[in-house]
């Protein structure tokens, strides 16, 4: 394999997540809602695994539905929105993820009203959502962390910028905060934060892919289009994913052993290649000073499908922007245009993103080829 | 393992799937949506899965699209009648899945005219079909092979019968088969059906949970709510779950390999205790004469709880309806009074269903034990 500096696109699972995943299969081969002893054990596995998760994130296994990924965690609170008799606001960003972004068109011709914040700098400024929130509000999404610059947004404070309009509306208003970026991090505090709603994806931190989980505050808040087999409470029908819900459980467990000292080491890679290219003036930062260390967007002195494309063949891989599209620069580009980087920049801008794995060693050879291809 | 005899809920998965999953997430780790080298090399064999898999199917690899399961297979399909301006006429049975079936509330909120065809003896009459088709139907959605019966429906007839009716109408009534339960069967002839789409899921074939497929003949006439990363074409977003896929590609080789064979030897099984309680006044085949011979559904001479309970105590997996559900009875109840079954023998009536794998010696252990049962 190239050296990998696209993690933020999807990470290797991990050998423990993919013993655990074959362990579950020949272990526990039943459905879990099936009432023989074979499905029972099948559940009682289930819940052991939901429990535990939650516990890592320090909140209730009852807050834990499991689904397919992140888009899908995403699209049951999108799509709750349609069983309302009317439409409402909806208060977002311009720096969200395609799977939030792209129910813009529906949810417009179903007569909602979409307020896409400022992110100056990268950041939705909270005095600007108290400015937008209005008797007609009925969610508010913002992510965590960005995908492209790794942003960190100030959850706790827009959350209670809610939670006070919110007394004077006598109703909720549901907070969801994208949190694809933060899981597997320091940062994330579900229950610090008070969000109404989170979407997660195993596959971002060495799990498998295709399973990840919505978490919620209260169920009851939540609709789902249709329950379909029922599982989850309703909330995600389907057979439920036991042996890729294990190894979910598996990957995350070793994420967060030694949490701190492993992103100490990972801000420690991330500064080389800030230092490196900070004084420069053929680059430039674009990541905020504060962001996750596991992501950096860098403007390069060429165009980012060029600079992309001779790190390539140089054995590196990086991202022009999210990998969740064919036309990922400009998604990208929409991202850093709405931090304000001039278009220039942005069109120039490559994505970094490392994992727990990334070594200093390539880390190295990365910054020395992007000097080379800098300097032609 | 106990004798496991609930294969129409999940069939454990096979040793080719589960290698060929760990060997895909050593050797293809990128995200296939990704640009650099490693994201090229998992989508070309992204592609040479759908393609493989669409050559047994006998179908093109365009018309493949790969989801999380049937469940969300069938909601990519239901969910975008929501885009129509006007709701208008969905054909459909009381016999179809739950993941059919619970769109039903939502559609009905948003105006739409639902008709529930009659299955007597479990089948839809062509005749009731043309009865109930009218300008303003947009969607016929009639499964090919029950999950809790096995009957099989004559879905070729069934659509020719629309298409007569499109003839007139001179617009597209989109035919939708959910064909969970004929997959990796000889029946299974989309081309030859003509329908519109189909839902498939990968785990009640030996693969693994979390993947499935929708079969879309013209992927035109299907807009999902939205594309969230734009991946298979933007009707399913999420990053493609390449491990799954393969695993899945694997798992329907290996089980068209003597398709012929294995599905007589099964019918074999299946007749075994057909003829062994036939004859019996305490139970009652359910079952159509030509039903899928993977899927038995038998009244018994007690309530189907008690009778599933003591054939566990027994060491067999067996459903006393279909396992996705909280209340399988009441719903397996519902698909055998659908089909004229009276609601006594529904109520006992339980469901043993069959894999290339189930052995001659436990299906006669199973017999003997429900015989035993039935005689105090």
């Amino acid at each position: 394999m190239d050296f990998y500096f696209d993690n933020a696109a999807t990470t290797p699972i991990s050998k423990r997540a993919l013993e655990e995943y074959a362990s579950t299969c020949a272990n526990y081969q039943a459905n879990p809602s099936s009432i023989h002893r074979e499905g029972l054990k099948a559940h009682e596995y289930l819940e052991e695994n939901r429990d535990r998760i939650a516990k890592v994130l320090k909140v209730e296994k009852e807050n834990i539905v499991f689904t397919s990924g992140a888009t899908e965690a995403i699209a049951i609170v999108m799509e709750n929105l349609l069983w309302q008799k009317t439409p409402g606001r909806i208060i977002t960003t311009r720096i969200e993820h395609e799977a939030v972004l792209s129910f813009i068109p529906l949810l417009k011709e179903k007569g909602w009203d979409i307020v896409q914040l400022k992110t100056k700098g990268g950041f939705a400024d909270p005095s600007d959502l108290k400015e937008a929130l209005n008797e007609e509000t009925r969610l508010v999404a913002i992510m965590s962390v960005n995908n492209v610059t790794g942003a960190v947004q100030d959850i706790r404070t827009l959350v209670e910028t809610v939670r006070e309009y919110e007394k004077n509306l006598k109703r909720k208003i549901f907070f969801f905060s994208d949190s694809v970026q933060a899981l597997g991090k320091t940062g994330l505090d579900l229950k610090g934060w008070d969000v109404d709603g989170a979407s997660f994806s195993a596959h971002k931190i060495t799990g498998p892919r295709g399973i990840g989980m919505l978490y919620l505050k209260n169920r009851q808040l939540i609709r789902p289009l249709a329950p379909a087999g029922g599982q989850e409470s309703g909330l995600r029908g389907g057979t439920e994913n036991l042996a890729a819900i294990s190894a979910f459980r598996a990957a995350l467990e070793e994420t967060y052993e030694n949490r701190l000292e492993k992103e100490e080491r990972v801000r420690g890679l991330n500064n080389l290649i800030r230092n490196a290219f900070s004084d420069s003036g053929s680059f430039h930062i674009n990541s905020p000073e504060n962001a996750s260390p596991y992501i950096l967007s860098i403007a390069t002195p060429l165009p980012a499908e060029v600079f992309t494309r001779m790190l390539i063949d140089k054995g590196f891989c990086v991202s022009s922007g999210s990998a969740c599209s064919n036309n990922a620069r400009k998604k990208a580009g929409g991202v850093l245009e709405a931090m304000g980087v001039p278009g220039k920049l942005s069109m120039n801008s490559i994505r970094i993103s490392f994992s727990d794995s990334t070594e200093k060693e390539e880390t190295l050879l990365l910054i020395k080829a992007m000097k080379e291809i800098a300097n032609g």
